[in-house]
């Protein structure tokens, strides 16, 4: 029998998280008011306790896990490492396939690596209640969870379209005893202005943080949490990273290429970023390395977008930072299935995608769904759509290398399962889903709206 | 930190499943034909392979698992044995709650343990193709995911009115490459009976058995696969407690009492009958174990059925057994919200409770619901609502414990994840769902048609 899971007993789950910003090249582009000048960590204050914002801004390399985090964590971590043999078998590449399963999380994604140190820091600084945003449903249920550990209540605003579409995320978020509003909603200015315009609007991912955001800033015991783009929410996410090489090493491997699907970008860096550190250090296992972002073709972000200061949300309530996007008002097309639907990506990644350090690529839904089905039939495992954009990479790399003869070791991130998501599988099967490729005037005439600065 | 979860190298998976037929006080009941007869091998081989009906009827005390098998257990298993110390300390209670953690499967849930042998036992065999029924999904989507992985195309006939209302069940099978029909069909005489009676049948988990029999009787290369009841399935479900025992030997422990959900038997008897070896071996820690199957009361096979010989399907295609049943045509109330509705149970589960081997219990529909969302909220793991039943009775037990003050170690078989069971979740909180005691003259009415035998 070949070992297909790679465990690390619980005692290995990280005592650290580790923060790519050590190790960068250049400091990171800081986020700025609508002043111009970096925001005050007394403005960011507003929405965000303490603990948080040091870890946003800080530089240090390494940053402590809470025991009471690492004692949530122990529900589902350490996350096995995974050989995909049948799926090796099934392509006959010489190539060795291994993929970090985060969908073993209560909440089915690696979002709760995050979700759980963000409600912990907030209990702890005396927050007495979060609101979020959620599109699909996967942070939002990931708040909720983390929330019931803590004891702290949770005001989740759902996209509309998706809390009409996804039921069952709702039901899940309810079950962990959050509050869960179709947005826009009748509770914010933002809602209440988009409803105003539009009775019967579907909302979107930037009108929902809108929401959100304004509830915290309005309420000083109400505190704000994001998912993923922001600088500690990719910290949290290093445990992915870090896990997956302590399980490398029980194996003696190491990845030649790393492949993550990446919207906010918090997931794929919480899988390449530990490795970054080792190539910081000199480490010679990973000179050659490589680690790819992979993204749809229909909301490319990172392989068409600008990398310029823009804002994080629609209504212009956020700080803007500097990173890859397709504008503010970017609105993603109907016909795309999964996640990763963001109009930015995280300052972080994109920063390092700008000075060479990971590289991107973007791949079409018909394609993507394709390589999910083929991995849920060699695999077992159903993968979230999300996920499949890093599956598909990886299949096309094992395929190169059947032709090379290469025998690489690929690593990707299997983001979360797809449980909640097979009404998008029975449209692949239906042959309802179509590529789009987002068209470049549409995104010269987005940009034209970036907020100017300097 | 504390542990939460027990994990085994992927080589710890065991290499032999356990028959407790070997262990019993006295030989199984054996199935009868229409002449009350025992059925013979040759009978049986019209809709099973070789090598399943040699382990049906096996009195070996230890048989071998494939290397095979073991290599696609190894997708998944070893399964873990969680800490429920969330739940402990909301309860306020000295007792330690331990569940065996079923729900990581492809499928979800513990089916896979069978589905996966007997589908490379048929596979072996030369079978060219398996039929099977499924109710709520679970078993449907585990055979229809074990067929994929060796090869064989599977038909399902799921129950109608579960083929309506569960359409992400289906689409799951359809994921791994099964065919999926909503019984009763015009595919088979069974079917088409019970449409000429009713062109809206819902269907019924009996009638749909009969319809996988019939398919697979007049099909030389087609072969049936039960997910429960029979004793192949229980000894290949013994990989549960097998696991689970080594895993307390790892800390030291053993279990005081173990509570297993109990529908047609096949999780309860993975968990229990391993320890029931420790038993029957003079094992002193075992010696005051007690064993609980826990069942729904709308459908108290075991705490108010009939020790009988009864058909397995509505049809009367089936050989009858020696079982607690409510009679072949009870007709479980659709006010039902999870699994467990089988009108009989396991013969070895029924002949070892009877014999005084094991205990049963039965808990309302409401109070299985309220465990299930206090556990979701201490542990993050949303089960499904069979597995609730069982945590009801862990969490009246440990509750017990906190008045006498006894530190019992608690075992339950948490036997799946609840993704696909949310709109039953749904219901209960808009408070919709209702208890309900199967009553006594129903009984007695169904039991009147209980097969003359001798």
């Amino acid at each position: 029998m070949t070992p297909l899971r790679i465990n690390l007993e619980q005692e290995e789950i990280p005592t650290h998280w580790y923060n790519v910003v050590a190790d960068m090249p250049n400091p990171p582009a800081p986020p700025l008011g609508r002043d111009g000048l970096p925001v005050s960590p007394e403005a960011m204050g507003a929405i965000f306790p303490g603990p948080i914002l040091e870890q946003e801004m800080s530089a240090e390399r390494w940053i402590a896990i809470p025991e009471e985090v690492r004692q949530i964590y122990a529900q589902w971590r350490p996350a096995p490492l995974c050989r995909a043999l049948g799926l090796e078998r099934a392509l006959g590449t010489p190539a060795k396939i291994f993929f970090k399963y985060e969908g073993g999380s209560p909440a089915g994604s690696h979002k709760p690596n995050s979700a759980v140190p963000q409600a912990y820091f907030n209990k702890l600084a005396g927050t007495k209640r979060l609101t979020t945003e959620t599109g699909a449903g996967q942070w939002g249920s990931s708040i909720a969870y983390a929330g019931q550990m803590f004891g702290l209540p949770v005001r989740v605003f759902m996209v509309n379209v998706s809390y009409q579409q996804k039921p069952f995320r709702r039901s899940m978020m309810q079950t962990w005893g959050a509050e869960v509003f179709a947005s826009p909603t009748n509770l914010t200015n933002a809602g209440r202005s988009a409803l105003a315009a539009d009775p019967n609007s579907q909302g979107s991912l930037g009108l929902a943080i809108s929401e959100a955001v304004e509830e915290a800033a309005a309420d000083a015991g109400t505190c704000y949490t994001l998912g993923s783009v922001l600088n500690h929410v990719l910290l949290h996410q290093t445990v992915i990273g870090l896990e997956a090489k302590k399980q490398f090493d029980k194996i003696g491997l190491y990845p030649d290429i790393i492949f993550g699907p990446c919207g906010g970008g918090s997931s794929f860096g919480g899988i390449a970023f530990p490795f970054l550190a080792d190539k910081a250090a000199g480490d010679k296992r990973a000179t050659n390395l490589r680690c790819v972002a992979v993204e749809p073709t229909s909301c490319p972000t990172l392989t068409k977008g600008a990398y310029a200061y823009d804002y994080g949300d629609v209504s212009g309530y956020t700080p803007i930072m500097r990173m890859y996007t397709l504008g503010h008002d970017f609105m993603p097309p109907g016909i795309h299935a999964g996640g990763l639907r963001y109009h930015g990506d995280s300052p972080l990644v994109s920063q390092l995608l700008h000075e060479g350090k990971l590289e991107a690529m973007a791949v079409p839904q018909v394609a993507t769904f394709e390589a999910g089905v083929q991995f849920a039939r060699a695999e077992g495992i159903i993968p979230a759509p999300e996920s499949c954009h890093a599956i598909r990479a990886a299949i096309d790399e094992a395929l190169r290398c059947k032709v090379t003869g290469e025998a690489k070791t690929i690593l990707f991130c299997l983001t979360g399962h797809g449980h909640f998501d097979m009404a998008s599988y029975d449209k692949y099967f239906s042959g309802q889903l179509e590529d789009f490729d987002y068209p470049e005037a549409a995104i010269v005439e987005s940009l034209k709206h970036l907020p100017k600065v300097g």
